[in-house]
């Protein structure tokens, strides 16, 4: 932990339009859950805070899978950040990217210019990484954005409308069968809700083909589901999931993907699997921007912190959320790739920069992640949860996860709308969001005879 | 009108693989108001209803607007194809483009093959046009899909954005100006939905500019807007936008379109308008696939029809909605291009072939068109509306407009969430769909100092 002060920056080369009495400036790059929670925890200080991020919304990335399988739009679980900021009148937002950050001179180098920081905060999140395979990315897309869950939603109902087309049988359970790569809180959310699609809320759409026939197949490296969870809640997790009618493949690693087939590998078994649809849910890496930075980066990009989530060097230049990694300390070593870590580590560098604005030779306190338990829905009244030292499993949790991802969304607005939707798709078995924007046209051979 | 009665077409040279007695098939392409009009008017008869549509989903059209303007989620006034017509067992859905049609042969090419047909009834809508200045699209987005209006949102919020990040302060005004071309009902509506954006919505989301100076100019040739509408209604719907703050410039036409500016035409005067943003909301042209049926057709590409929508030497082959052209009768050529016209024609075909069926040497009658109305929304409690003799406006009309409309929504689950999300933007005049999807990013000069 470091004890120097903050030192002024107003000397600083490029500093010179900046007013010497004029308010810190605060730069923000990100408006995820870490950034965000930055901003809003320095609303009542005399800073100038500015929040820089590619898109013009915070996204509620937890209910992103909602979106991929048709239950929600994405503006259900969308904000844009300037509203989400607009009373606090010392933030301002800029739209576009950052492309480097020059720790030397406080710049942060982005599409409309460059600002200069008193304090810096990279909050830029991860993407998800396909373990030296790029060439994957097409074929098996990741679900980190909205456009990433359009894409896949655009693409699971094609899979159904192009099966119904399809007269080979082979292609046609090509067609029906969708590989999900990752065993983790979002595989599985992802293989529960296209089973539930496949056998509730599309079968009777349908001709031809009989859409509960559908094969979901999970796909995990690790020996059990959810490893970051508790064995109960792995174990129940795998057997909900299968009484649905999904195939879990445990201490199993996906390696290769053709056109219309995957092959899965299980110690020295090969297996080849006629899959068209494949959903990337396994690995992150951190965002690139790391990189700018010179300095050391962990194996998945990701930045090494302080205690106090600052770089090693330079002490008024945080990074939080899925962009860090701690050096030292076992509390923050353990931040699991969360909101609940980001969310926390914005509140504790926000509380840093307050304290050191009034106090400035004051010590500063190390981050201290607070696990307030995880939990994964699994299907409609169906949900795993850690809470405490306990393990919670089927309609308690599923409601335990409803009330509090409901809580969790920013605006009341969007509130209202997911729970009125949820009651409904609960209720009625339906998913509302069946669209499939883009202009991309279904696969189709030109052979079928109607 | 013809009284010839139904020829069978078992005999025909590709029928060979229907069996004599099978029903028969009526093949309807596009899922808009009037092709699913006919297919669920033929619910309970002996025929097997084959619908093709280039897109999944029905569309709402009248609602677009509020899609390109950021009220509503294009999946708020969609309704899967498949979902609607679910419990209707003679019929099924296809979902893919159709290429070509051949009279002779009753043979419809589709992306997925070939289906043969004993009645055929083309619904296929129109698309935008845009006067012999095809090169105009790009920098001036229409608005016939959801496609379409996602295009327009992410365009007007990144306009905003751009703004924001632009300090040339005529390059932010053109940033900032809206053109709008064509009067009629969506330019009305477009024209006061962004007006209320900018003053309502977002003003205070921006900390450099103030929305509420953007310009939103609608060009219209004709000397009144709405010129489908009462004078009484032009007037009104002229004073509300004007009050509102929108320009409105009659008697002129658009004669150029460059990257910053466009160029209006009033008799002899010229105007240079310096405006980033453009959208057409004027000229259709019907489907392109009328000009594969080798018939004649009107100026606009719409098919020409008899007084019982079928083609003078195809009474088993039917055309309504935008695509119809009456080649005579009054009824019939006063037609609007509007969702009641085509649901009409829906209706008055499916009862045709209903009773040929049973009646095969009955006389056709002839379609009628009723008119029930007219209405256009301009703005929060504003509205116009033509209804018996009577034109009506204000919160009368706007309240009449609201009620019709979310009646009208084809699912009971889009009625409610639609109620919902107006009531909510009514009370706390947001926009609740403010995001931007798609890869591309914001239009900023890599000048800006911040």
């Amino acid at each position: 932990m470091s004890t120097s002060p903050e030192k002024p920056v107003t000397d600083g080369p490029k500093s010179a339009h900046v007013p010497r009495h004029s308010p810190k400036r605060v730069v923000i790059v990100g408006g995820g859950f870490g950034g965000l929670a930055v901003a809003r925890n320095l609303r009542h200080e005399a800073v100038d805070v500015t929040l820089i991020d590619r898109r013009n919304y915070h996204l509620f990335q937890p209910l992103l899978y909602q979106v991929a399988t048709a239950a929600l739009s994405p503006a259900d679980i969308a904000e844009p950040i300037r509203r989400v900021l607009r009373s606090q009148k010392n933030a301002q937002v800029l739209l576009g990217a950052v492309n480097a950050v020059s720790l030397q001179d406080q710049l942060v180098h982005w599409d409309g210019g460059i600002v200069h920081y008193d304090y810096l905060v990279l909050a830029a999140g991860a993407t998800h990484a396909y373990f030296g395979h790029d060439e994957w990315s097409t074929r098996a897309p990741g679900l980190k954005t909205a456009d990433d869950a359009l894409e896949i939603r655009r693409r699971v109902l094609l899979a159904f409308e192009s099966a119904e087309m399809e007269d080979d049988l082979e292609a046609r359970r090509a067609q029906l069968t969708f590989v999900v790569v990752g065993g983790g809180p979002t595989g599985v959310e992802l293989a529960g809700a296209l089973r539930e699609i496949a056998v509730e809320s599309i079968q009777r759409d349908f001709r031809r083909v009989d859409t509960a026939t559908a094969r979901i197949v999970l796909v995990e490296g690790q020996p059990r589901l959810l490893s970051s969870m508790r064995d109960a809640s792995s174990r129940r997790a795998r057997e909900d999931l299968e009484r649905m009618g999904v195939e879990v493949r445990l201490n199993t690693l996906l390696t290769d993907i053709a056109e219309d087939r995957v092959v899965l590998k299980r110690g020295d078994e090969q297996e080849m699997l006629l899959a068209r649809n494949v959903i990337w849910a396994a690995g992150v890496r951190a965002s690139s921007l790391g990189k700018t930075l010179g300095v050391p980066l962990d194996r998945e990009g990701r930045v090494f912190v302080r205690s106090d989530c600052s770089l090693p060097d330079h002490q008024n230049a945080f990074v939080i959320g899925d962009m860090a990694s701690f050096l030292e300390g076992r509390a923050g070593a353990r931040v699991p790739g969360v909101a609940q870590g980001a969310l926390q580590m914005g509140e504790f560098v926000a509380r840093t920069i307050r304290r050191e604005l009034t106090q400035p030779s004051a010590p500063r306190e190390a981050f201290r992640y607070r696990d307030k338990g995880s939990m994964a829905t699994i299907g409609r009244a169906k949900a795993v949860a850690d809470i405490g030292d306990r393990s919670y499993g089927g309609l308690i949790a599923w409601i335990l996860w409803s009330m509090i991802h409901v809580a969790f969304l920013v605006s009341f607005r969007n509130r209202l709308f997911v729970m009125f939707g949820w009651a409904w798709s609960y209720l009625a078995k339906v998913k509302g969001a069946r669209l499939i924007t883009g202009d991309r046209q279904p696969d189709v051979k030109r052979t079928a005879e109607f």
